[in-house]
């Protein structure tokens, strides 16, 4: 079957330049309005406006509540045809305090952040020894006695990539680390931070939650306090940690998915639906992750409808609440649209910075294909491969897309993204505007098509 | 004057490729070590020392007695003849609590961190409006009516360049803001980080004191926010920031400069001085400032010691204590050292990190120059070029200097030294051990010639 897909799917490029179930007309526009799009600022000024006037937006802060009202107020001076605001109750996590003092044999302060979901220390902190771990596949195969009354640490590094695979490979241990510890009779987890700078800016991010599993607090130093930590446990004298980490539950808070539509002209009930998530972590501004996302998507809806007017689908945007510990608002959206998820024709949300696209992937019926073929003579100019038809989406489309909805992913550079990803790092001067200028015209050229084609994309398709 | 000294030196560099005052045999053997150092980790294992061991250092701090300890201990480790701390009188600075908060019209924390030596805030912090000035040179210019009452904000941007000559630049708005503020009846002072980063990690750094002149509590935020204040001022809005900065001068404390001695065999009452400063800044582990310079320095006279063996004059290497807010060590050096200057035949620091070294410049006199030249002729083969005779030194050999001593400098690709500079990204992992050992090299072959010459290299040389 997957041979076969391939095969037809050679061909098919081969054979076809562009398709022609589209008016020329648009194409051409839509090639004119791609080549514009390459000189628009509209997604980088979205992306200023969020990141100065509401900056960190951790779900259930202060922040979350501000970047709904903007959101809201963003996508109507855009000239959206509608905006809704949809409910999205999640529990709430908030940092408290976060220090890691290494009391001997050398006394330093390591720079520190709590990882997403853990359990607080107490107040007056945790100290014990570090017992060191090259990886989590280490930790996992110690003995307790190894363990137990210890503060753990992964030492592990994340590998930079392209596409960003060195992150898959190095986040199991975030996910992990505080469950494993405290079946082990651990005390308390560090791990080196997941991402590739040498900075003293620490990387949070959630680890795994359950009620019914055991835990302990959980915090990321930076990478130069683990590469420290790895040369003090050289000397092999016992390293005394103190560590204060009063991150906690706190309570059940309501936030809300934003949504904008510009409306389709002939089926206003079928959606493209393209879009960012609007929460962030607390430590930066949350511009790679994901203000920007929240621009391209936003920019690339506006040009559709004021260069090219409104197209057969509706083109909806979707800014995500809560993405970052636990994706509450594609649970949300999912369980709210349920009953109409196949007008839910084709899914992606852009959730990887700034860089440049260099490949579409996609996961979509077999008859689709041709459009896909269409998508990719209009990307070829902006340097972008086809990835093929496995291809995943973003996280935010995971419940959807497991439910049967066909998507795409617009694949960024993620060479760098990773230096600044959850940290206070996450700032506006990291984004490239031009960079980001060939993404918008990236999402204008397979949302127009999406919105355009007379045909859906599948429904139900198997996951891998 | 001048133009005739370069003329000479034109000549004699045309003119001679290696001096025949040395020994042959000896300069072979000079050779032979310069090549062997470049395989050397010998700096590299010093600096890991001092950063791991000891880590931050601030004058008057629990490091600085730690890292007294540490540096006779590591000199007597390393086989130095003679080991001997000196006191240093000097006023200590404390940092405090440092935060900056903006409360209107967009609420964002400032990663901030305080100017050496400049005042507090009150506890409970000081509560203003900002006003900017691009430069310090507008700050100046400004009316005392748009400064009274108000945090002035500087956000000139330092510029990166081989030779670190943007620093110098930049680095007046540091040393003169708060004084200029508080003489127009600003409140406090926050400036863009003297740095060529886009980090999250303000850099620190010494602003002028004198305790007649009046100031005020000022801080430098870290580049991002730098750009994010910019774009908030952009809006035309008051922009409210709340400051506390509760650092302090904390009384009188007794540091130390360590010294340690290659003795020489004809000469050992006169000294090639050569060294780096021990203190830090307080936010990193002060590898690239200054723990890499006594890496470099170290090594290369145990390295002239173990494999040449005693030159002519004592090989002085000299760890100098609080250069980062007042010279302190320097000055307490020159005064006890004031009746024996002249023993003090050549001198130089290395205080620039530990990236490759391009070029030599010496303050010599004429007669001495055939011996640059032969210094010349080894360090070539490092692709180290010659920069003349009006060259400078480091920091601490500025009262020396002024008082006549003869100095060179080993001048350090700085491109990348002021991405972290004085911030908590000052760290060990940002030292490639390669360049590292180049320096060594080069500290070899002209602290080797400096002590084995005939001659000194002049007295009373004028200052440009």
């Amino acid at each position: 079957m997957k041979k076969i897909l391939l095969i037809s799917l050679i061909m098919s490029l081969n054979v076809m330049a562009e398709s022609d179930q589209f008016n020329p007309a648009f194409l051409q526009q839509l090639k004119v309005l791609r080549d514009q799009a390459l000189d628009s600022q509209l997604a980088y000024e979205i992306t200023e406006s969020l990141t100065t006037e509401v900056g960190a937006r951790l779900a259930g802060s202060p922040g979350d509540a501000k970047a709904v009202a903007w959101a809201q107020a963003k996508f109507k001076e855009l000239g959206f045809d509608r905006v809704m605001t949809e409910p999205v109750p999640l529990k709430r996590w908030t940092r408290g305090q976060e220090t890691a003092r290494i009391l001997s044999p050398f006394p330093h302060n390591l720079a520190i952040t709590a990882l997403g979901r853990t359990h607080p220390t107490p107040d007056e902190g945790i100290t014990a020894e570090v017992v060191h771990f090259a990886t989590l596949a280490d930790l996992q195969a110690a003995d307790k006695s190894e363990v137990a009354g210890k503060i753990t640490f992964i030492s592990e590094r994340m590998v930079r990539s392209q596409d960003g695979s060195g992150y898959g490979k190095a986040v199991a241990g975030r996910g992990l680390t505080a469950q494993v510890t405290a079946a082990k009779g651990g005390v308390a987890a560090i791990i080196r931070s997941i991402g590739t700078d040498n900075n003293r800016t620490p990387h949070t991010g959630g680890a795994r939650y359950d009620k019914d599993i055991p835990s302990v607090p959980a915090g990321a130093i930076s990478n130069p306090d683990a590469d420290l930590l790895v040369n003090m446990l050289k000397r092999n004298k016992p390293v005394t940690l103190q560590l204060k980490l009063t991150s906690h539950w706190d309570g059940d808070y309501t936030s809300q998915n934003v949504i904008g539509d510009m409306l389709g002209s002939e089926k206003p009930d079928e959606y493209i639906v393209i879009g960012c998530h609007l929460d962030s972590w607390d430590l930066g501004t949350g511009a790679l992750d994901d203000a920007a996302g929240c621009g391209i998507t936003m920019a690339a809806a506006k040009l559709i409808h004021d260069t090219i007017g409104p197209l057969k689908r509706t083109i909806r945007v979707v800014l995500w609440a809560n993405e970052e510990y636990g994706i509450s608002g594609a649970i949300a959206y999912h369980e709210a649209h349920k009953n109409e998820l196949k007008q839910h024709i084709l899914g992606g949300e852009s959730d990887l910075g700034a860089d440049k696209i260099y490949a579409l992937g996609t996961r979509v019926a077999e008859s689709a294909l041709p459009t896909v073929d269409t998508m990719m003579s209009l990307l070829k100019p902006l340097d972008i491969e086809y990835a093929g038809n496995q291809g995943s989406s973003g996280a935010d489309l995971i419940p959807m897309r497991r439910a049967g909805m066909a998507v795409f992913g617009l694949k960024q550079d993620a060479s760098s993204y990773f230096d600044y990803h959850h940290t206070a790092n996450d700032t506006l001067d990291k984004i490239n505007p031009e960079s980001m200028a060939q993404n918008v015209a990236a999402w204008i050229v397979v949302t127009a098509l999406a919105a355009e084609a007379d045909h859906d994309f599948g429904f139900g398709l198997s996951e891998e």
